[in-house]
């Protein structure tokens, strides 16, 4: 099934072995894609989220075949759209979907809390037999060994997986663009990014070709996509979900740890998935992880009015209008809820937390990263370029000056946690997911917005508010502003450019934010949160918010695509 | 009241520097020796544990000013014996005590669960206001600004700090031998060591100068001291107590994380010490933490029966007669128990173990702990050549390398976790606490019984079995073995040298072990035990055990000391 003809190690060119995977991703897709739309039957069923299709494939119908089949037609649709996945899985995700109608057929019951849940997943976690690039041409031609362990855990929970998606050159841009599979657009406006490095994952839960995917984040991977398309996103606390059995440069490294988690259509599929992956202990197979049970929140804000302190705005890049705008509607409708104080939180040093979160990122000056990249002669990537080459901190360390580091790391940390302990009522940090909507394409510049809590390692999950650009309410770009800084300048100059025309359409997110550890709370705070602020907590059936109609061409890649 | 005159900044010479520290311990300890033995008051209340203590402090009788004064005592004898101390703390100890009695006086109840309980303190475990050396020369006059975390936690919960005890030249030996206080000796057999590093404090509370005290843990060095001074140690999973504020080289290394956690001659005060401390929240303090709260496993036991592993030997180095001795009186005793199943523990690999551990350790060449014993020009102790020069697994990494071992040391704890997972029945590992009872001075050159479970993180406690080594029971050390490398052909010479009467009196120790975050499920266990196989779960009071009467003369070091 993986049949990778073509390597770097087998002495093809870096556009030979692109050129052989896109071929190998096309020949996945083919039997998939129609001419037609989707049948009505397969728009409503893909139209459903998580918990409904759990609940009804747990009471036997409709099939997990049915479901499934559905979802591959509808991720082919969304590949021709935006151009999001890998491959799509069809042979092993309806025989495994044909097992499982099996299974229930004779148990009379659902193998577990997935059972039948089409999920997409982000090329670099591994699956057994099929290629692991990591987004590099010259890894093309690894070969896992097994499935990594989340998916086994998924697996046994009975999840169908039926698509792999594609991630940048490096998995470090908050956008999406490989020499392997090109660049993932938004879907709802494709001058715009779908985010990274999960973008993948964001443009096809986006467009419903998936309902549930896993993406991760060292620096906003899963939620800038997440918010980009208008999703929900989480990226838990580390150690939390087992990262055991995915693939990238620097295994070993520890500085800042990446993590791995749900983007979703609903917040309860994002729960679902939570509590399935953390109930089955994951710890006891994967020993780096903390043994800490999912904790039941139901009746948490029931006793405890909850306390939401808003960051405007971190300090460093002020956000665009629409991000501001939409964080204040939130605001003030929370403003005038019973069951919630609002506040405000004042950032302390965020522009000092990004230098050393970019300076542990790549500890060894970028060497392992630039030569996967260079193994293969593909060209670097603009924001690859950006974030190793003309990043002005990273730096070739030492043993003794990484230690360093990490004391300054810490030491940020503490701070954080001493300024969090002056507001100690304070339950969860309200803030923009990023400085923008979905950025135009190669121009996600900045991080902060989702960094910061990378680097604090605080559970924080992007969410839709139900609203989109618009060149009525966002004005046309002429605001006046002096910026702070370059990154501040860089950002604001975008809006100036290209204003609420240039990012018309594209879905406006937010973020909220809680203290180590406080995963559970930042779920169920995000519950109330919506419900007090009249707003879903489930994204809306595509044919309301796609402007783009399933089953158009294939897009194709800007900038240095061959 | 630091009162340091001396400091190689100031241009004094490193035996000036050492000489004004014995100066000014000698000082502070001077008004609390007396020529004669304790009262029979102060020997019958330092005779009681911390359980006892707390709960009659509770009550108000006998006062923590009683209480402090005859812990001063009884530490200042002890030092006599064994040369424990680095200070004692007379005029804060008092101090405090007569607040917290003031406190009783006022509101009739305890200030918290530790009111006015004696605690010492390792002395690189800051203290406000006192030097912080860490065991080195060039490091006196460092002068702490503020209590290390867990002491200001332990002091919000009423303790009387009281003592500051040794540790080792670069806090990395099984022994205790600096330059500036010289060898601390085993108050059983002064031919042998107390351990290490925080070998002050075991030969402290061996003697009952305290019997509540805080050591800390990398490789063994709060299981050591414990084990061979016939107390109780535990080494809690890393991130469940705080270590912030103490000094150490290498700050910012997280390749081995350091662990910190109490000595006491119950187990029932290393369970309140870790209640006390878990039951404060410190990660909101102190993010590196978990937050994971303190387990009640008051019923665990009940519920489901106890299986213990029994590891008889690591496959690497072959424990010592006497050990081996106490290991199968245990185990035949529970073999006859209605609660508790024993099985066998076949080790794997922990020769492998050691070599990745031991190469973490210092992973710059041992550049920093080099300098921090080379700027004073004091002399290597005979344990630091050993474990840094002579290691042949230490090596300058550079962050690849670093990367990679730390990726080694995770596939070694990975492999571990799936063998667990084949014995999953199984709650707790019984094996020796090293390779045999205290060595001989200089000769603890084998750390594999306690640092492979810090390499895998899990918590483990070493604990008497009211037994000491006896020519009558173990022989005159001419038992024929053919050793298998060269770490069992060391420690096996050491027994067939000295023999029984060369470790007579030493007390045997053992060690239980649980999965990581298991903390409280070990001690539990632990409680199970020693009630099946009729053993205490408190040290019986000194009288019986020390062979020593208090007030001997300063105990004289030996080796390279001036």
């Amino acid at each position: 099934m993986s049949d990778i003809r073509k390597t770097i190690a087998g002495g093809a060119t870096w556009q030979e072995v692109a050129e052989d995977r896109r071929r190998h991703r096309d020949a996945s897709i083919a039997k998939w894609t129609t001419p037609e739309d989707l049948t009505r039957e397969e728009l409503t069923m893909t139209n459903h989220n998580v918990e409904d299709l759990a609940g009804a494939l747990a009471m036997g119908h409709p099939s997990a075949e049915c479901i499934t089949s559905a979802f591959l037609r509808r991720a082919a649709g969304a590949q021709g759209v935006v151009n999001c996945i890998t491959e799509l899985l069809p042979d092993r995700a309806m025989q495994r979907a044909k097992e499982l109608d099996a299974y229930f057929a004779k148990h009379g019951k659902p193998i577990g809390p997935l059972h039948g849940v089409p999920v997409s997943v982000k090329e670099h976690i591994a699956m057994k037999g099929l290629d692991l690039n990591a987004g590099f041409v010259s890894w093309v031609g690894r070969v896992a060994e097994e499935d990594a362990l989340l998916l086994q855990i998924l697996w046994d929970a009975g999840a169908v997986f039926h698509a792999r998606t594609t991630e940048p050159q490096t998995i470090m841009h908050l956008e999406t663009s490989s020499n392997l599979y090109g660049v993932t657009a938004n879907p709802f406006n494709q001058t715009l990014t779908a985010g990274g490095s999960s973008g993948g994952e964001g443009a096809l839960v986006g467009l419903r070709g998936s309902v549930l995917g896993i993406g991760t984040d060292v620096g906003g991977s899963i939620r800038s996509p997440a918010a980009n398309n208008g999703v929900f996103g989480f990226k838990p606390t580390s150690g939390r979900l087992p990262v055991l059995g995915w693939a990238a440069p620097m295994a070993g490294c520890e500085a800042i740890l990446g993590t791995i988690g749900p983007l979703s259509t609903s917040l309860a599929g994002v729960k679902l998935f939570m509590k399935t992956v953390v109930d089955a202990k994951p710890w006891l197979k994967s020993p780096d992880l903390v043994a800490l049970d999912w904790k039941d929140t139901s009746g948490l804000f029931r006793e405890k009015r909850l306390k939401v302190a808003v960051m405007w705005d971190d300090g460093v890049v002020k956000p665009h209008p629409p991000i501001t705008r939409a964080l204040n509607d939130i605001v003030m409708k929370l403003n005038k809820s019973q069951n919630i104080d609002v506040v405000d939180w004042a950032p302390r040093d965020h522009d000092r937390a990004w230098s050393i979160i970019a300076g542990l990122y790549f500890a060894d000056g970028g060497a392992q990263t630039s030569e996967a990249i260079n193994a293969s002669g593909e060209p670097w990537r603009p924001l690859s370029e950006w974030i190793i080459k003309d990043n002005p901190h990273v730096k070739k360390h030492d043993v003794a000056s990484l230690w360093a580091a990490c004391a300054e790391r810490d030491k940020y940390r503490q701070m954080y946690a001493e300024l969090w302990n002056t507001r100690a009522d304070v339950d969860v940090i309200l803030c923009p997911a990023g400085p923008s909507v979905a950025p135009k394409l190669d121009s996600a510049r900045y991080w902060g917005y989702t960094s910061q809590w990378n680097l604090l390692d605080y559970p924080a999950v992007a969410f839709p508010v139900k609203d989109h650009v618009s060149v009525d309410r966002d004005g046309t770009g002429e605001a006046t502003y002096a910026p702070r800084n370059d990154a501040d300048e860089y950002n604001w100059s975008q809006w100036k450019e290209h204003g609420a025309e240039g990012y018309k359409g594209a879905p406006i997110s937010l973020q909220l934010v809680g203290r180590r550890y406080n995963d559970e709370k930042v779920l169920a705070a995000l519950e109330v949160i919506l419900k007090e602020a009249g707003l879903p907590t489930t994204v809306p059936p595509a044919a309301e918010t796609t402007p783009q109609p399933l089953g158009m061409p294939v897009f194709q890649s800007s900038s240095s695509m061959a």
